[in-house]
């Protein structure tokens, strides 16, 4: 099994209350490659400049993450992203996104990825996500992620791409902006009712929320004592999410609900360090050890 | 066994996106009273006006709740607050709170109350907790409840008071706010480290989490559709939590999560309504319906 995992790999510069960094490995690709590949193989599709510093390069050569997709356009400049967190981590401002190689990416499957058994579109431009979705026809599982950028900027190309797919993953805010719906219970009916297969609201530190015709599914958040920066960490939730389901035998709800919180699990780990450091370093043991914890904390019985 | 809510009864002026309400029953200990009825018997201690309407203390009036101890001051006016609800419904402004009868109020237990098994201390000045909770010095369950306008007006008697109780119930800004920390988890260990047994975090409708030395608890939120008013929730939560835990035979670890559950199935039926009138409908068997459907939105298991 492999998933595919489309999307930006960029440069971000990172003010948290705390810190200040420029030049951190980001993208939304980036951290969703890194968790998923904690679980399948993974093929990482996605275009850089000629400016793209080797050590970045280096730091997603590995073991479970083919690169043949990563192309490097002759002339051109990585995608740059710069924001700053609140006091309270849970909400930011983006300062500026520099498109560059992005702007006009037409990405082209390496031999053999059109047979991807999964299909993780992260955020990035929503008509390239309809055409990669029509690339990878066989594909068991295809989910799309968007943020604020593409929803203000192309809403109806985005709600294509939506439809299309089998899951759309989104965060809590950016859910009630697509839907125009103050609640989240709301926000994710009405994108079922627009023709979404399943949504999943991610709620940031307070966990997630599952929708579909069949299931409702609601996780709450791993408590953490210190997040040190909280980029990444949807992505990081997605890419465990996809990650884990390609290598299930069957996708049910139950497998469904197992992937939601190895994905909580997994962006637990990320908001740990600065950009994906964390992700580096991190085990399938540390993951399988939290994903034990998560259950203890979070279990109790109807019946005495 | 019998439950002891201790608090304000007020009169209310809410304003939500949607609506606005003059004259609407409020106060820390109303929900909590009505939310604890469903579980046990319950004795409510409040002071209030001449002022306060035949109608509201007609509302009070049900099989399960002892009014012996809600007196009517002299002179008094009934305590009243005004608030205002922010578009999404998760944070609201203070309007105006007029303390009127509580302003001085020294409570005085009916005869046989000081043998209560346990005891709520809904949101009110924290001397008189402290002073209540050696008035009933039998009970097996103490729970101290605050708000922000006690955090800023009189955080050393209100520290004593959560130090003195078994259980404290706080919301998630303001126990930021009390403990001076940034995340949740932290706040929730500065309070343990500064002498209290057990925290709850209300997260409003992400659901709560729940600290003491020997667990660790977090419960999402039910996902609600509609919010018609969010007043009285955290009230509800509490009520719920301390009632539903009068009733077992022992305080265990699996019926703390069990009470934190049931007081977020009561609470989500509480902001279903305008001020406590849901909870004036509310059955036993409508919250032991929901209760198993949250069970069933947040159930997964470890292995396949």
């Amino acid at each position: 099994m492999s998933l595919l995992v489309a999307g930006w790999v960029a440069i971000d510069e990172i003010e948290t209350p705390f810190e200040r960094r420029e030049g951190s490995l980001g993208g939304s690709a980036t951290c969703a490659a890194l968790a998923a590949s904690l679980f399948t193989d993974v093929r990482l599709l996605a275009a850089v400049g000629e400016d793209f510093p080797d050590a970045m390069r280096r730091a997603l050569e590995r073991p479970g993450i083919d690169l043949a997709g990563l192309q490097v356009v002759p002339g051109g400049k990585t995608s740059r992203w710069g924001g700053r967190y609140h006091y309270d981590m849970n909400s930011r401002d983006t300062l500026y996104t520099v498109l560059g190689v992005n702007e006009r990416w037409e990405p082209e499957l390496p031999p053999g990825w059109e047979h991807s058994s999964s299909l993780f579109l992260a955020a990035g431009d929503p008509v390239l996500q309809q055409r990669l979705m029509t690339m990878v026809p066989g594909a068991r599982a295809r989910m799309v992620d968007t943020i604020e950028f593409f929803i203000d900027g192309a809403r109806e190309e985005l709600l294509k791409a939506v439809r299309q797919a089998d899951f759309v993953s989104i965060n809590d805010s950016e859910a009630r902006q697509l839907a125009g719906e103050p609640s989240i219970a709301r926000a994710g009916r009405a994108l079922l009712n627009g023709g979404t297969r399943a949504v999943i609201i991610k709620l940031g530190e307070y966990g997630a929320a599952y929708i579909s015709g069949e299931d409702y599914f609601v996780a709450p958040g791993y408590p953490l004592e210190e997040v040190v920066d909280p980029t990444g960490a949807g992505d990081a939730f997605a890419g465990g999410f996809m990650g884990y389901l390609d290598a299930v035998q069957e996708v049910t709800s139950a497998e469904i609900r197992r992937a939601i919180i190895y994905g909580s699990t997994v962006a637990s780990f990320c908001v740990e360090g600065f950009g994906p450091s964390r992700l580096l370093t991190l085990t399938r043991d540390e993951v399988e050890e939290r994903y034990r914890q998560f259950r203890a904390l979070t279990h109790f019985e109807v019946e005495r």
